[in-house]
């Protein structure tokens, strides 16, 4: 079995647990109705989405110190707002827009996919998203992580090697005794060379305009449709 | 209501979840028996277990940087062993012994009532154990944690203030957001001091000798007999 010796499967969240562009465009309608805006909420999705890695960039760099991604998710929020010429909004309004992160739904497979897959392994989060935010969105709605661990907890974000070797060592297990689920095969890539196994899920999380990581890109050690086709493969 | 505002419940564990007592008890035994050793089990358990702050101790005084406390437990097991006069025992063997802390059994309201108190609360530990044994712990007897914090995330042994207030900070919570369930007044009386509420649930832990933390001494947030009773308390 390709996952022989694997006990903890650890999972990036962002596109592969949860689907966040649907339900950041759900959130902006929310925000935006009653307040007569007239928003392509699509777009502010994406481009808010697309400031992600040049914000966690700045702390990766050391340019900046160590900042949890609420914080870089609320800068950026900032600025698409600014470039979307929505004006007339109160700062604690943004506020609680930011959180439409703790609040993103998962994809229809992943709470019951999760719930047979724990039966035999150690769920753990091996996101860049902070540890509120993973609990919130658990807790939201019943993701049933055995714990979060990831960026905030090892101080490295994705893919710097200390977020996936910090992560399996908080778990007391070897790099091989972990695998990483992701929708994305860069991620995947960077988890194999540091000793992980690697288990594909594609997940259509840029909407129909997507054009990467729409298949497995190498011989991952598992590729599956979903998380229901993964826990068959796994015997859970 | 004595925690109206409060979002999540944060749990001292040895002693307050888990039975580490008879836990290490029923693990001694069943490490000397194949091994044909005589030996005062319960005494065992106590030294290793009095061995624990004086461990912590060298971590929080800076006389030595941070060590999760799986390595201060087998630290302290081979001073143990040698005092207890046991030999012949190879240093593998020990490990496993060692990993008896990973296995200690939850006392018998734990698991019903934090499945209970789940349904309102986020519940997370704030514990010195580390994420690893914690894990494992859940894991083995249904611990229903949302995540595993305390120690080894904040590095910070309690009653150091980094360990509550990073915990309440990695929830993105105020202190006053937070409680603390212990069945330690001196745990309890430093959470208090930093701004957590508070929440006394009594544990006969040192066994039928045990002295201290029979009641509150002071007037806690909400005293309960046990979990069952915390969760009726707080209409969970």
């Amino acid at each position: 079995m390709a996952l022989t010796g694997v006990k903890a499967l650890t999972f990036d969240v962002f596109g592969t647990v949860v689907d966040w562009r649907s339900s950041i465009i759900r959130e902006g309608e929310a925000f935006g109705k009653p307040r007569g805006l007239s928003v392509d909420w699509a777009g502010f999705a994406d481009r808010w989405r697309a400031l992600y890695q040049p914000a966690m960039e700045e702390v990766r760099s050391g340019k900046r110190g160590w900042t949890k991604l609420d914080d870089l998710h609320r800068e950026s929020l900032g600025k698409v707002v600014t470039e979307f010429g929505i004006k007339g909004v109160m700062a604690g309004e943004l506020d609680d827009l930011n959180r439409a992160w703790h609040r993103l739904d998962p994809w229809p497979d992943s709470v019951p996919g999760l719930t047979r897959l724990k039966r035999k392994y150690i769920l753990a989060t091996l996101s860049n998203g902070n540890v509120a935010l993973l609990v919130n969105m658990a807790k939201r709605s019943g993701l049933p992580w055995d714990t979060i661990l990831g960026a905030e907890v090892t101080r490295h974000y994705k893919p710097q090697p200390g977020c996936y070797l910090g992560t399996a060592a908080m778990l007391g297990l070897k790099p091989e005794e972990c695998a990483l689920v992701a929708a994305h095969n860069n991620d995947l890539a960077v988890a194999r060379g540091l000793g992980f196994k690697t288990i594909f899920v594609p997940r259509q999380e840029h909407g129909p305009g997507q054009t990467k990581d729409l298949t497995a890109e190498r011989d991952w050690d598992v590729v599956a449709r979903d998380f229901f086709d993964l826990a068959d493969q796994l015997g859970c």
